[in-house]
């Protein structure tokens, strides 16, 4: 075995929320509990700030009981933070590791986490001081590179899912427009996780928008209507992140075009999670584009927010143990006398869903995103492929069944 | 036995769907199975719509295995309507019962739908002509009288309590104020169950209002700042009904305060569901208007939406199995001789929950809701109370369980 320093380790969490990223905490903790080279392993309370400002819990100590607890429980159980360091925080970062003698560090985050993760491993490394940094990926936006899939992805995507399902039987029973609008600033997967509920042809989603596929009002009204005619009724899964052709998002353009006003973060950016307006100016705008035969559409619009990343109870049991397998691995390559890393997925060919482990280069992962590929991707540019279908559906554990009368 | 005629029965589905309405549609099937008296079950498209126009469908051929997995879907599987019946509406029905040799009429649905049920029993009675008339209850918002609680609530409930558990520990992760709304237009009982998930005193929702207690933009501010100085953080529980002290909804008072526009529906009414406007006008009031320490904060706003109603895979299993008894039970009454009435349920005295099934009037049960009591709203009017509590968590069938670190 190569050489293996002995120290203490910290892990923390990063980012949005997903169901899951405590399983990798449980995973980072019991396979380190096992390890005598690391005597503390020290929980940084939300993420990297919990590092700079020393704000550490004591994780070995738990015992099994409370870990399988805080295993299922959704949101970062040591807190998490939306801070980007940059070299000067990062190097802030180093130093409370040499203050406290760390050794090995693990990171559960995206992939500004995987950055940040390399940065620390490369000031380490130019100064000469032993560190081990392992990133354990985890986003619901499932868009990191290399990896086949991430955890956190599974479980948003059954939640996405099924709530589909009951929108398609909603939409059914009560017949009408309804848009209901999913997370995913700049990769489609889980609006195209819409899709997985879908059993007959006649099933919604029947129109599927992704930021992937620039996004046109006049099609999307066409759409609507062509579906509306046909059926009765149209069930619609928007990404919050669509965009036009100038790569503007919609919520913009439907602001100038209908006088509408639109809130904009600090930093200038159009407020897209934690708040209604894609969905709500979209349905006003079918309300006052689309009238198959001169009639008003009743139109509504829900937009799934936070309860993606987050709902209790519902988890996808595949995700959960993925999760849990990622933490345990990233302990094992630093073990196995690995510098650094990021765990990724490999799926098995073949007809049964298998994946195994394997270790990317941090740099691999960090920064850069994963799109919706082209053939995942209907020809139409609103919806999705049978491919996608087949891709995504082992990472939601199983969907409930339906039954239909009509 | 009293007399009992020998015809046909109907079976509809009306208003908004929930999560088991679909089981007292398979409780009546099943029950309407074993009775010789009946020969044909016909289940009406759409309610009350597809009684006059004549569109049945003949479920008396229905196996064991397709009403099961029907039982398990949310949403009306025979197609529910808004259609509100008058007097002439309802001698429509009348007509078409008497063509079909209709004699039993089992009415899934709200006060409304009671309402209905009441007057065509009127007319039958009127006419001499032999109609037994039975209303199963079914509402998300338990606003029903007379019943101790109604089939869907349980469901709803057990949703927005798990959103609100994940809710807590995202805003635990990632400190903000997060405000969610939560259906109700008229009854505070959904929103009260986002409580059911909380365990330690500091576990959100911090701060709950419903429509019971009159809405103070000022008083709410306030007690928003309470929270945030005191935790760093403020998760909130919000009815889409909240009105002010003169009755308006609050989303209006908001609108002209803050000089934005609102959606009104064709009856002048202003859009509170399918809509994320009262959460997004909330959190723009709070961003502007709490600022502990000169301090932005960093606001979001979800509106749960049609989820609340027909989530699939997550109904209690509770309220499964009292909306499929109460289907039963309206066929029991009607085959021992009852003429009219609604399912209502009575709650065991004692510590253990257990119900049991009586008649009511349809009078009783028609048109009139009932709000959350006086002693369910806490005294400073933005929280509820451990009876509360009490009452509603045996109704979700359980809740995850929470794990933490900090």
């Amino acid at each position: 075995m190569a050489d293996v320093p002995t120290g203490n380790a910290v892990v923390g969490q990063s980012g949005g929320p997903t169901a899951v990223i405590n399983q990798s905490l449980v995973g980072v903790i019991e396979a380190v509990k096992g390890s005598r080279r690391i005597p503390r392993l020290l929980g940084a309370r939300h993420g990297v700030r919990g590092i700079i400002s020393e704000q550490f819990v004591d994780l070995k100590r738990l015992g099994a009981r409370q870990l399988e607890l805080v295993a299922g429980t959704p949101a970062a159980a040591l807190g998490s933070t939306r801070d980007k360091p940059d070299e000067e925080y990062c190097r802030k970062i180093f130093d409370s590791f040499a203050a406290n003698d760390v050794r090995y560090f693990f990171y559960i985050g995206g992939n500004d986490s995987a950055d940040t993760a390399r940065i620390v491993n490369d000031l380490g490394r130019q100064a000469g001081y032993e560190l081990r940094v392992f990133h354990i990926p985890k986003t619901i936006d499932n868009d990191l590179r290399v990896t086949d899939h991430t955890p956190g992805y599974g479980s948003a995507a059954r939640f996405v899912a099924s709530a589909f399902m009951g929108e398609d039987r909603d939409n059914c029973s009560l017949p009408g427009v309804k848009i209901s609008v999913v997370m995913g600033r700049h990769a489609g997967w889980l609006t195209a996780a819409s899709t997985l509920g879908r059993g007959d042809d006649d099933d919604g989603p029947h129109l599927v928008y992704v930021p992937e596929t620039p996004f046109s009002l006049t099609k999307f009204a066409r759409d609507v209507e062509d579906v509306y005619v046909r059926l009765g009724r149209c069930l619609i899964a928007v990404s919050e992140g669509i965009c036009d052709q100038s790569g503007a998002p919609v919520v913009q353009a439907l602001a100038e075009k209908m006088n509408l006003s639109v809130e904009r973060d600090s930093h200038g950016n159009v407020q897209l999670s934690g708040s209604g307006t894609l969905g709500d100016f979209l349905a006003r705008y079918v309300a006052e584009n689309v009238k198959p035969g001169g009639r008003k559409l009743r139109v509504r619009a829900d937009t799934y927010g936070y309860l993606q990343r987050s709902f209790a109870g519902y988890a996808s049991p595949v995700d959960q143990a993925e999760a849990r397998l990622a933490g345990r691995k990233a302990v094992e390559f630093a073990m196995s006398g690995q510098t650094e890393g990021s765990v990724v997925f490999k799926r098995a060919k073949g007809p049964a869903y298998r994946i195994s482990c394997a270790r990317a280069e941090l740099y691999q992962v960090a920064r850069e995103t994963r799109s919706l590929p082209r053939e995942f991707i209907n020809k139409a540019g609103n919806g999705v492929t049978d491919a996608f279908r087949r891709y995504a559906m082992p990472l939601t554990g199983g969907l409930p069944k339906v039954g239909k009368l009509l």
